[in-house]
């Protein structure tokens, strides 16, 4: 049986997993990141879970690693990673292919989780599917006509930078209205906050840390102030599905990440923005599905773009 | 040698021509299109012009036809077309392969467009590449990783109706803030109006019809008005190209269509627009430059696109 390795690294945790040539995961863990440590303590660390693994991973051929923002897959670094400190132009692949002892890839996590849904989740029989990892940060990975789309120098699914509101708030890139500034998890805890403070004490009052999930889980027990919340915040998501539909026509959109948690209560909102903002009913056929592999998604991806790679060779 | 028979048909004309293997139009010339004399009508037309080319045309291994609107390329017709009104449903490609007796394709104009530029013209040597044609509608074609895109039903491209200003101006379609409703022709000239309307008399005052071409002579003459129309225009421009950027990351943007030809006049205030708005000043290396095609982009491209598909055949 051939196997590859699969490391999606976090600012706070890094998954591991060890994923079979028919792309199921036989082994997963996480350990602590601790970035300050930088790269090669990490490494060390990550190898030595796989190392434990015994023969699966003596028998691994490569290895995938994901993580968040800009990454130049021809050099094998971190250009800007918003977790990450001090990582960006530290050769992340060569230490990975060193300390892992076979050839590593690296790639942003959110094509790597796209490729990973396409592959064995909410993507399978689909040849044009987009799949959005919607947290802190909202970035998507595409698949058109079956392939995985990189762009020209690798950056292409940064969708929570696209402007769909000119002149609106202002985003963490310093540019206004993009996506991640009206959908990101902080853009939805912010509206939350502005509502409670407009309204005379409302239903979200007094939850402590207030989180997309508390907001969801208000809104599910029928609260008024946290489904508008979500509602609002599902229509702006459904105005950058629409975006997706009108440039790439999917056949499928899953998403991801922790804001997907709160499922239809903002998914709904979002499937009518696009059923009433595309320019054809046609388009309207687009499918919107919460993703399937949930935080695995992204070693899962790695390690099949690591197996793809592989083939190559 | 191989021919292919290349055929535009827009509302006012259709653009002919004869493409050789190697992609260069040995012949071309341009009939009115008289709309509503239906396709069986124009078809025939458009067999007589290439009958009268002789040997060449006898030589067409297959024809192109594109068409402004959304195509169902799997049935060959045209599902929706703002300028060739009740021709929605009627079995275009059937009506060319039998009259031009030969196999036709059907595709939408701005794919036909980009597919024609990234061979022969602004795209050469990029596997990356956006052709945007800017006219009274707003499309797009896209080449990723050498390959033309056309999503699930063949309508990717359609970034006129992105929406890029939430509840901003309406649009055709019945959406508000579109790019085609900030940067279409039409969303140029209104804009020009308005300015008029709210200066004491402008620069542009008295100029009838009062078109994009007008507006850019005047400011190659230094007229502050229409400058100001074309920067303002151009800054939207650059918003949703950065969309594009952030999404597809393309090495070249080529931009075609009518209101190209106002030049660096709309594109510099559009470059401008992206390397302030893009994440990353990595992205701001994409080049953004103008077709090089002009009007015979889309007959090409449909010519090439036909010989594409002969291949496979």
């Amino acid at each position: 049986m051939r196997y590859y390795l699969g490391v999606d690294i976090g600012g706070t945790e890094i998954k591991l997993g060890i994923v079979n040539a028919e792309g199921e995961i036989e082994a997963s863990s996480a350990i602590a990141t601790e970035p300050e440590k930088g790269p090669e303590e990490a490494a060390e660390r990550v190898w030595n879970w796989f190392e434990g693994q015994g023969p699966m991973t003596n028998e691994a051929l490569s290895a995938g690693v994901a993580c968040a923002g800009l990454i130049d897959r021809d050099k094998g670094k971190i250009i800007t990673s918003p977790n990450l400190e001090g990582w960006e132009g530290t050769p992340l692949r060569e230490i990975f292919t060193s300390r892992l002892s076979r050839p590593a890839v690296i790639e942003n996590d959110a094509t790597a989780a796209a490729y990973g849904e396409f592959r064995m989740g909410s993507g399978r029989g689909t040849l044009d599917f987009t799949c959005l990892t919607l947290g802190t940060g909202v970035g998507c990975g595409i698949v058109a006509g079956g392939k995985l789309q990189r762009g020209w120098q690798g950056h292409a699914g940064e969708i929570g930078h696209t402007i769909v509101m000119i002149d609106g708030p202002l985003c963490s890139c310093g540019s206004r209205g993009c996506l991640e500034a009206l959908v990101g998890a902080g853009a939805i805890i912010d509206r939350a906050k502005r509502k409670l403070e407009s309204s005379s004490g409302g239903d979200l009052e007094g939850i402590e840390p207030l989180t997309v999930k508390a907001i969801a889980a208000a809104a599910s027990g029928g609260e008024g102030l946290a489904r508008e919340v979500l509602e609002e915040s599902g229509r702006y998501l459904g105005i950058g599905l629409c975006n997706i539909v009108h440039l790439l026509n999917p056949e499928v959109i899953a998403i991801g990440g922790g804001v997907a948690g709160a499922g239809d209560l903002i998914l709904g909102p979002a499937r009518k923005a696009v059923g009433e903002h595309v320019m054809h009913e046609r388009l309207a056929g687009v499918r919107i599905i919460r993703a399937e592999l949930g935080n695995e998604a992204s070693l899962l991806g790695a390690a099949l773009i690591a197996s793809m790679e592989s083939v190559k060779e």
